[in-house]
């Protein structure tokens, strides 16, 4: 798996680049100035080509912005600035394209100051959390530059996910390297799915596949980055870093493909089936071998584990979701429980302690113990923690409902008020100082309904909210081990669930054990099995699994809560499948599972 | 414009009905039974051929609800169970498709107990509150059903909305009837546009068509219905009645439609353009000149004036929102101003009085006439009104929060936490007796963000969300006009608006005025057009329009009050874009108008 760098001071070599960066939708001139930036970064190590991210002047996704037209002219006026700026290097920048009324997904070559072509993407993602084709038009043709003799075709993203592509018409059209432009989303597991994409198709086509992708948080979307350069034997080269901005640099040695290929052809693809892709579009760049090289370091692959993925895929979303919203200071209810535990150190970690204040709200059924460890964990994060008892709420909304609650029972209003007092009281400090509310509830309470909306649903991003239950407990415990310090008190972790909303409450009383619930979620939701597969599968389990009430009423759960998702604020994406424009529901429905 | 009913009892005579029904989104075994009940209604009046809206079955839009493969197989079965009871009629039944791992927008055409073919929709609209090509895949024949030597094409909604489409092949094919099948949303001024292409389409290929709607509300949209039928010289022959569920049933007469052609060509498509669209396919059904047939009434156009129109969607979205939740009930904030009146008024006329409750949230600001106005619009309605003054929750949250706010101006922090207060009692009482809370809140508060997220915005339905203020008042003074009674009192509709969040607040001192909001709200949103444009505009306006900072200050409360709107219910669509799934915009943008 290790590439030798070699100079690529001759003409069968080339010097590429990946620019992994950090847009923010919409800031248009500020991407812009990043990627002249990080231009001049590519030129600094000698690159002869630098590729940017998928729509990199708009950000991803631009949603509706795209269908305004100020926005679609000041991205063309912004690429128009980039290119005049652009000298001996080739750069490959990604913007909204708009021919005879139709908007493209495009990706510009700019070179001397020049757009010498511009590819627009062919195959357009719409399922999921994409819309493309609420927006893009199809492109049709399969532009491939010769620099120096090399051949490199530009495509985008989706394009290389279908068995058949406009890479496949660039390999026919000669293409030694694909360079391919991404915004693609973070989702546990997704890294290595990637890999095996690019490499496949590298080996498929025998080529060289430079693919580049943005990095950064946007909404509940999370891009990680790693970047690549795969080889034609289908060999993973080198990878970018995960979850910050990178600047992946290598030299492509030709003769190397040219030998490979006397060994083994590239399946050929019917003419028939490549012309319904599009049609190849050749350029020539007059690129210079450059003088004096700089000595590249070696490439490497970056690995994290399952855990550590997704912990940092949680800080880069909250920090982005923070700072791009112009924010600098969040508050947290800090209850003592493990879900806002470990939000408190996912804040800390990605904006700094100084810049959270944790909250601490007891009520007359707070257990001493909850709020010590409130205090241990801020204390060992180094968060500053108030303290607003909600007492006096509390009796106020007995003594304000007395009248109209009278002879009733007391049960969940009751409990719902408490939490809707707090609610109150985070938004109330958060208005009055400028602050965003993070909110703690984990996915298996979003998923059933176990959580108050405008209560503890109450704020503006809900970091944890694609984390089941049973990985709260598991990044936790990966917080503590990876450091710095093991800030979640481990009473914290041995406690028993609770919302403390009435005496003794526990959430075993209420939900089902969270092994099984979390089970029961994922196939419900991020597989979408039908209930009487998830039966089956829960039987067949060595020890018997979640019985058919507890699936069914589950699976209840999740179907009549729909309203209060829908209302809840947008959390980092981390599954195959996370509530929000990723599934998309009716509220009123007869639907019985 | 009128059209005299002949009896079908020829050959060359056909009597179809169109079956406006209101189906709800995923009861596919009510949608069955309300399917059979209505094709047994269309029997009763001797009709030969009854078509039924959209994807009748699943309700439309079903969303993500498709991407279940037992939600598909039960719509297909309950398919399979309509088709085996359907003898002498041919039905035309929407459903939702699946062939080879692809979904398919389809209609079933229903004779003798058999599936005779089915038509899978071509046009696919995924723009504005459409999201088809998410879900399905394109269909590529175009049927054509001989009955009794009349030729009859199956199409669906947006097929006939572009310039060629099945119908021009169908046409092609010598079809003298279209039939049409709908699941098109109200917005205000649509049944205008709805008639411009139906009519243009039966004139421009020399055919009848039988165009059908759905009816009835769906989260945020209203179905209108307004189904009808239009003759080959372009002139609209009838229609159903709007916002209900009607049976629109004629008699067409072929003999005229020959001699018609005898003088008129239709306008033939040249045959590429007609291939690729798809291909004809002939379907012979025998169905028997029926004896005896009724008498039908004569066909009527019915128009509704615009706030008519209106109001009558306001209150078939909310009665559907609640009816298809499984409540009875609602509770509403009637504070005395003009919004909640007008939301009282619907609810009231919506789901009758005895389901609305009316709750008086009076605080130490509000005026004696706010209460006063309350109880007479409350009285009027025959809506009954509790009190529940907020003073021990103020005082408590004062008491809570005067550590941590000492030494601060009170300001908007306060004003939201009395909102709040008010927002956990309606949610408190809503959760205590099993009823929805609707919100109060207009466009224009929901646009500017003046409304507060967790206080007044708390609740599950928001009737008037996409109603700007200007047209609150219009539509007060017309729920006034067309009775029963006059139940908003004129003091409410005369004084000046007030959050009443402090001493003599007026939304005046927020806000500019309500006429010059609105319009360049209409502009920014409906319009989607650039500052520059609207401040062009409202300067060539005779009174001079809003000052350019007054533009550009709306503008920037749009855009930076998205995540408030992320947050809120949903409420019913009456515009041609309304905040919700029609206006997808990120939360976390750089960009500035």
């Amino acid at each position: 798996m290790t590439f030798d760098p070699v100079a690529s001071g001759s003409t069968k070599k080339l010097r590429v680049a990946a620019a992994q960066i950090n847009t923010t939708v919409g800031d248009i001139d500020g991407n812009a100035l990043l990627i002249e930036e990080w231009i001049s970064l590519a030129l600094g190590q000698g690159a002869d080509l630098v590729a940017f991210p998928e729509l990199t002047i708009t950000g991803y996704p631009p949603e509706d912005l795209v269908l305004y037209d100020n926005f679609i002219t000041a991205n063309r006026a912004a690429l128009g600035r980039i290119a005049a700026s652009v000298g001996e290097i080739v750069a490959v920048v990604g913007f909204v394209d708009s021919r005879n009324g139709k908007l493209y997904n495009a990706a510009a070559v700019l070179h001397r100051g020049k757009i010498v072509t511009t590819y627009r993407k062919i195959h357009l993602p719409n399922y999921g959390v994409f819309d493309e084709r609420r927006y893009f038009s199809t492109g049709d043709a399969c532009p491939v530059l010769t620099i120096r003799g090399i051949k490199v075709g530009v495509n985008i993203c989706e394009d290389i996910w279908e068995p058949l592509g406009p890479s496949e018409v660039q390999r026919a059209a000669g293409a030694d390297i694909i360079v391919n432009l991404n915004a693609s989303p973070y989702e546990s597991g997704k890294q290595g799915h990637r890999v095996d994409i690019v490499t496949d198709l590298s080996r498929r086509n025998r080529v060289f596949t430079l693919y580049t992708n943005q990095v950064g948080g946007q909404d509940e979307l999370v891009f990680d980055g790693g970047s690549m350069l795969a080889g034609p034997d289908g060999e993973l080269i080198g990878t970018a870093a995960r979850f910050e901005e990178a600047l992946l640099v290598a030299d492509i040695d030709i003769v190397r493909l040219e030998k490979l290929r006397d060994r083994h052809q590239a399946y050929a693809v019917p003419q028939d089936e490549l012309d319904s892709i599009g049609q190849p579009s050749e350029y020539a760049l007059d690129v210079k071998v450059r003088e004096h090289l700089p000595q590249l370091s070696g490439l490497s692959i970056h690995r994290l584990d399952r855990l550590e993925a997704v912990y940092r895929a949680l800080m880069l979303g909250t920090r982005d979701y923070v700072r791009k919203t112009g924010f600098e200071k969040v508050a947290i209810a800090v209850s003592g429980g493990i879900d806002s535990a470990l939000v408190t150190a996912i804040a800390s970690d990605a904006i700094g302690p100084e810049n959270v204040v944790g909250i601490s709200l007891p009520s007359r059924y707070s257990s001493e113990g909850s709020l010590l460890d409130a205090r241990e964990l801020c204390s060992r994060l180094g968060v500053e923690l108030w303290r607003i008892p909600i007492e006096p709420g509390h009796a106020a909304f007995e003594e304000m409902l007395s009248e109209v609650f009278e002879g009733t029972e007391p049960g969940v209003a009751e409990e719902n008020t408490q939490s809707r007092i707090r609610g109150n009281l985070m938004m109330s400090v958060a208005n009055k100082f400028g602050w965003l509310v993070l909110t703690t509830g984990n996915k298996s309470e979003m998923a059933t309904g176990y959580a108050t909306l405008y209560g503890d649903m109450a704020g503006a991003y809900a970091v944890i909210k694609d984390v089941p239950k049973t990985v709260v407990y598991e990044l936790s415990e990966h917080r503590n081990k990876r450091g710095p310090n093991s800030p979640i008190p481990q009473a914290i972790i041995n406690k028993p669930p609770s919302a403390e909303l009435r005496p003794g409450q526990l959430d075993k009383d209420s939900l089902p054990p969270y092994d099984q619930l979390d089970r029961v979620i994922h196939m419900y939701i991020e597989e979408r099995m039908a209930p009487d597969l998830i039966i089956q599968h829960e039987q067949a389990l060595p020890e018997g699994g979640a019985s058919e009430a507890v699936i069914r009423r589950i699976i209840r759960l999740v179907d009549i809560n729909e309203y209060k998702r829908r209302q809840s604020p947008p959390g980092v994406k981390i599954t195959g499948l996370a509530f929000g424009k990723d599934r998309r529901l009716p509220i009123a429905t007869g639907w019985q599972r």
